[in-house]
Order: C-alpha cells, then structure tokens, then sequence
C-alpha cells in the first residue's frame, strides 16, 4: 500500500504541475490513510505519503475538509478553504482544496486522496472525476490493511 | 512509521531546497523499507514516503547504491553514480547520491534514507554526519513492524 501511494503521490503532483493555471499552483497532494490505532468509535485518518510541505500528522473523521469527506464518504470540492468551516490550515499557502474518499466494500473509507492548490477556486468538476476514478483505482490495486 | 517518514521526507526536502548549491540540487529525497514480505534469505527493499519523481519499487539487498547501503549497513556517499556499479536509475536526471540505513538493534536494517541529487558531488561529509544522526533518532521514534 505505502509503495503504491508514494508513487501515486508523485504522479499526481508532477501531472498537476505540467497542467496550466491554475493546476500548476497546487502546493500539496497526497494521502491520509484510516489510523489503525483508532477505535471505531471514534475514528481518524493519519498522515499517509504525499509531495508538499510538513502537514498534521491525524485528523479527526468529521474535522476539516479531510475529516468530512471521510465521514460523508463523498469528494469535498472546495473553492475556498477559508470559508470551510472548522478547515485545518497545514499549509497556510493552502486556498483551495479537493478531497475524495477511497472506499472499499465491507471495510468503508481505507484513505481519502487530498490536493490542496495555492489559489482559489483550483478544482473543477473535471479534477473531481478524474481523482474519482483515480480513487476507485488506487482503492482496487492496494492491499489495504 | 509512514506518517513520521513521510513528514520526513517533506522536511529533508525542503532543508535541501533552501541550502545554496549543490544542495538545492537535490532531486529526491525519501526513504525504502525492509520489505516485510521479503524471505530472511533474500531480503529487498520497497519504496516508502519520497518526495521527487517517481521510483523503483523494490531492490534487492546489495543491488546498487540502495541496496548496497541495506547489505553493509554502512552510508555510501557516490559522488558520480555513473560510476558505481550496478547502480539503478530510477531518475535520469541523478548524479550523487548519499544512502544512509536506519539499523535497529535485534533488527538489523529496517529502512534507508535515499537522497539524490541533480548535479555529481552533490554531498559531503557533512552531509553524511547529519544524515546519519538524522537515521538514528527516526530509527528510535518510529513503530517498525
């Protein structure tokens, strides 16, 4: 899993960076994977492979972009973080992010795929397609935990 | 330990990026670990957390400068990677390159610290000492399987 991602991770960043504005501003993509560790009670996702500065290490299910799009199990396109309620600044160059739930049948959401860009408005329904099917991939080629 | 390399990663690179050259010439920076699917008899590597372009998967112990680090448990700092034998290209586009393992005592080498770099001689013995006390304190902080 951790070798796919890795890898995932650089093909992502480095296609968004050979893109036009403003997909070339993207300033992180990666993953958060479901933590192990938590109970299921009260899940979390923990810091998985990415390209991008230092990010937090567990977000809560329910908190943030992250958190939501893991609770919801749906792909939070979000044109302005700021007007995010309860957003999670990692990197405050952040302004726009999209976060799409990896999930697998009869274990839920395993990981969310998370890009943020340095401008607003960074994502289009185009990126939430394409990071769908890219999620339904990633989610069917990793032997998940 | 993903989430802590991956942090990593993202700070080695950054350190890099922000020295003067040849430091900012740094094009990949990341970390293999032992593979644990891998038999005693035959130990490899696999990719873990990185930052820079996309990498091999998987090298054998004692396969090219990874490899070579894994199997002495010893830093090898290449100057040219042209000339050492065996080495495996993942990026063309490296010169040097400085491998660093991360042993654990009753586990023997757990990961390497991989660091390439765009330009030949790229790294010195400073580079050697940091990384080395760097591969010793992720050594102790991190849950290896």
């Amino acid at each position: 899993m951790v070798c796919n991602l890795s890898n995932v991770a650089a093909l992502l960043w480095h296609a968004y960076k050979s893109l036009p504005a403003p997909s070339n501003q993207v300033n992180w993509a990666g993953f958060y994977t479901l933590d192990p560790l938590s109970p299921p009670s009260r899940p979390q996702l923990i810091l998985g492979p990415f390209q991008g500065k230092v990010a937090c290490q567990t977000i809560a299910f329910g908190r943030g972009v992250c958190g939501s799009a893991a609770s919801t199990q749906k792909t939070q396109l979000v044109p302005d973080v700021d007007a995010f309620p309860g957003h999670i600044a990692c990197d405050g160059a952040s302004r726009s992010e999209v976060v799409v739930p990896i999930v697998i049948e009869n274990k839920g959401v395993v990981s969310i795929i998370d890009v943020d860009c340095a401008v607003p408005g960074g994502f289009d329904d185009v990126d939430r397609v394409w990071l769908e099917k890219l999620a339904e991939l990633v989610g069917k080629s990793c032997d998940w935990p």
